[in-house]
């Protein structure tokens, strides 16, 4: 590992993740060898209408396929493995985790018939994996999901610690605690960057143990001893759901999941052992019937307000099998995403008026690191180089200022952007170039084909609808056979508005017979003339703008 | 005043207000008279496409026109008066209040053309007016707005107090205290019913003074006395305002307002008096060129977030004039309002990004009086009945447990819905029927022409867009002359779809020619048998469901 024989440098090239929550993804090049950190899909802007979720353009990796050594994930959230089936089909190179990431991985690829395809390799805390020139080593860390690891990336340029997301909590609910011995040691080898989690840079103090939110638990068991719990919280919080169940299995009730994905994760837990229920606390929907509703617990999707989850279903009285009753007690175990705190608040709004008491306080503890557990981990980790990652811009910002009122000289602070290749060794860093990055969007079974314009026709067809101007001219002559005839939709409520679709037929009439009166017969001219009066006209009358698209026919010769 | 000369009860009718935060409207009428406090708007929710606001339904005004004596209107917020020239355009009575809030309406009712039309009269703190059967009393409050009213209306059956939105600030930036006395004395004549705030009515404790964010300006203004100040607040605020340019005096710098709704609101407070500007700190945009930036503060609209105000461009570098550098301060004196987190974040993120300082801690206090607030309130009106106002249901049912807490029986505890017509004397209250009510759609000039049929295409136009099936068929003979053409919009790009468009127009002429087969000539069928085909293609192909809209033209005989 000497450098003499090594005079290559370490590039450092984010593919993702580091203009938004979501889409983490960063490539560590060394030499020929290329070794992917993370695979995450993010969800979409308000502007991105009817797009289900976004992931990173990897046309650098496809370039470079014969160089990718391997996927490294550090935890099984979306953010870091949604994207990997979508991945591997262009770039298809193992992937190297953790036991619950991979299982949560693994159904993503029998979804889209990737399984037989993909090698996989489940990597146990403290083991390391040789990928071309590097070693990469699996350090046990806590989150909001279990099996969360950081990595150090050992290459012939230094050592890279790369955190994924990550909380300090000394008593977690389930395995060990983070393993800040091993941060240390590696530390003393001395480490050239480190990459760390900038969720709460901007959050003074701790963050609280997940044992907290049982301890609340606790008290809301014990003060409601004679009515129904709801809870809702992420699906993918095992720790969250176990002490559920621990409380419940205490005061003699009965746990039942509810929800797709909280059925689908928690099972999985459940099957690997990282789920206690020796009580046999947990219970199908169908056997509550059996227990008066004091004695049952419901843990259900939804806590985000989403429309479609179980508690929003049940809010909103179109859940199937489950009725809210006055007097049920419901519990966010969450805090609402940004962009979610209105749908949060419609849903608490439904419930209020059903009668339900809804119950927010300290149920929910937060996945990542507050500023002084970041300032922990840098005095373990001592980096030359600080490199935040995981949030948006302001929490890089923040973890920059962070890194620097712990010493780290301020051009040895990297805020990078998406696409950048930093080439960094010892004593310099700087910036090469910018490879092709961005986000794709996935839209039902399209990857890509929804883009700019697409999303533009789609934000204006939802500010003010559409009017279709039909007409049939006939071939040769360019005479009008039919039409033209007007259509519209999402403009305004046709039957009550009839006055105002007659005169914009009528414009159409005026706009069309200019137009063959003058002989024009290019319908490109006459498509304009069509679009510029209507849409005058309609802005005068209605001070909307609607989209205005002529279609013009011909008849055979 | 007894009430054996008067065997009529009376009324209380909310027109809007209680299912949402704006929209605030109730009538209050008793025998032959009807006076109706506050006409405001509500802003449209995230699913009502394209929509600009919301007005109430007044159809109960319009049937009962000759009993409407006035419009009493309790503030100048958009939640307060914003409807009110809609609704004048079907009931023009006169309008009654204090002389800000009447300053606002004049300038939307300029805009509609009606200020020659609708009588208006300007009423002092402590001063009543008589209105048919009811004598109304105007009542000095505090609010994040000057000229704050509540309401004592005195009817033949009783007094009913009406606090509007607000807040107790003893330390108040300009004008009284809240006149507590006042309260006290209209509790001790005994009152039938209290509608009270319930904006706030989850949160304990006291609402801060507006005079406590004068002290952290103050902070801000000392601590950064070489960088530029740029500090976005509601435009209404006009005590917020004041203190900036209070702050700016003492620190020698000059204050511009930025954004057009500042400008407006801010200027008719100056020239009313409202905004004391002796030290002459206000300067035009083009002034603000002779100082360095260090002596210079700009107050900027945008402190939502909202995508088109003054801060939205700065941060996005399309302000025309206006462009913020590394190290400028930016401080949100505000909080977001629920649904605009996304927003507001977005913008922090750019401007931290251009390298300018986001501060946000402080800045900003409620206008809505907190748990310990009410209580004060009730406890010197001492109500016989609680009727909680102003809020989501959360809010008002939280309020209703708080009434209770305060003794308030359960039965003398209403938490109405709007439509609800509340037959209230002293001893009892019941609900004798329900008016016609709603949410009325404004957009652009179109006031109810958007309902639920154009909403749910805007939405389903939003999610996958559109195709279109445009044919001629030969009048007579059924016979197809021109088409089946395919046009879509909004549903994929369609230069890299061409197999998927082309499969789909091969979809279309087999649905079509299949019914010219069967010699199938009723329209309405050949669309649904178009329809059908189409939209299983497209979900078997896409998953997606666009709308499919099949358009027959026919050649005149």
């Amino acid at each position: 590992m000497s450098n003499q024989l090594h005079t290559e440098r370490l590039k450092i090239i984010p593919l993702g993740g580091l203009e938004q929550i979501g889409m983490n993804m960063t490539a560590f090049e060394y030499g020929d060898s290329i070794v992917v950190v993370d695979c995450g899909l993010a969800f979409p802007e308000d502007d991105m209408l009817g797009i289900d979720f976004v992931i990173p353009d990897v046309t650098y990796l496809e370039e470079n396929y014969s160089k990718v050594r391997g996927f490294v994930i550090t935890h099984g959230h979306e953010d870091h493995i949604g994207a990997m089936p979508y991945v591997l089909k262009k770039v298809n190179v193992p992937i190297y985790t953790t036991k619950l990431t991979m299982t949560l991985i693994e159904k993503k690829l029998e979804e889209h018939d990737l399984l037989q395809t993909t090698r996989r390799k489940i990597v146990q805390f403290g083991q390391s994996v040789n990928l071309g020139e590097f070693r990469i080593e699996f350090i046990k860390t806590n989150h909001s999901i279990q099996d969360a690891c950081a990595l150090a990336l050992y290459s012939p340029a230094g050592i890279v610690v790369h955190t994924g997301d990550f909380k300090i909590d000394y008593t977690p609910v389930f395995g060990d605690a983070i393993d800040l011995q091993r941060f240390a040691e590696i530390g003393k080898k001395g480490v050239l960057a480190l990459l760390c989690d900038s969720t709460n840079a901007d959050r003074p103090g701790y963050t609280m143990s997940e044992r907290t939110v049982g301890a609340a638990f606790e008290r809301i068991f014990s003060e409601h001893p004679s009515q129904r719990l709801i809870i809702a919280t992420f699906a993918s919080n095992v720790d969250r759901v176990q002490q559920i169940i621990n409380s419940a299995a205490k005061y003699g009730r009965k746990v039942c999941l509810e929800g797709r994905s909280m059925v689908n994760v928690i099972g999985s837990a459940v099957e690997l052992g990282y789920v206690d229920d020796s009580a046999h606390t947990l219970a199908e929907l169908e056997e509550l019937q059996n227990y008066p509703p004091e004695k049952t617990v419901l843990v259900t999707t939804g806590s985000q307000g989403e429309s479609m989850a179980a508690l929003s279903r049940m809010a909103a009285n179109i859940h199937k099998k489950i009725k809210i009753m006055p007097g049920d007690v419901i519990v966010f175990s969450s805090h609402p995403i940004p962009g979610n705190e209105k749908a949060v608040s419609n849903v608490i709004n439904e419930l209020a008026d059903i009668g339900a008491e809804v119950i927010f306080e300290d149920t929910h503890v937060s996945g990542h690191a507050c500023q002084e557990d970041i300032k922990l981990i840098y005095s373990l980790v001592r980096p030359e180089f600080a490199i935040p990652v995981h949030g948006e811009r302001r929490h890089l910002l923040a973890h920059a200022q962070l890194a620097e009122s712990l010493g780290i000289p301020k051009d040895k602070i990297l805020v990078l952007h998406t696409g950048d290749v930093l080439e960094i060794g010892s004593g310099s860093a700087r910036i090469i170039g910018k490879v092709q990055t961005g986000g794709i969007l996935v839209d039902g079974l399209g990857v890509g084909d929804v883009g700019n314009i697409v999303i533009r026709d789609r934000q204006r067809l939802a500010e003010d609808g559409i009017i279709i101007v039909v007409m049939t001219l006939e071939g040769g002559t360019g005479q009008l056979l039919a039409g033209p005839d007007i259509v519209s939709r999402g403009f305004v409520y046709v039957r009550e508005s009839e006055d105002l679709m007659e005169e914009i037929n009528r414009t159409a009439i005026e706009a069309v017979e200019g137009c063959l009166e003058k002989r024009v017969r290019d319908w490109t001219v006459i498509k304009t003339e069509i679009k510029d009066q209507l849409s005058d006209f309609v802005w005068k009358r209605t001070q909307r703008r609607p989209m205005i698209l002529p279609v013009i026919m011909e008849t055979e010769l």
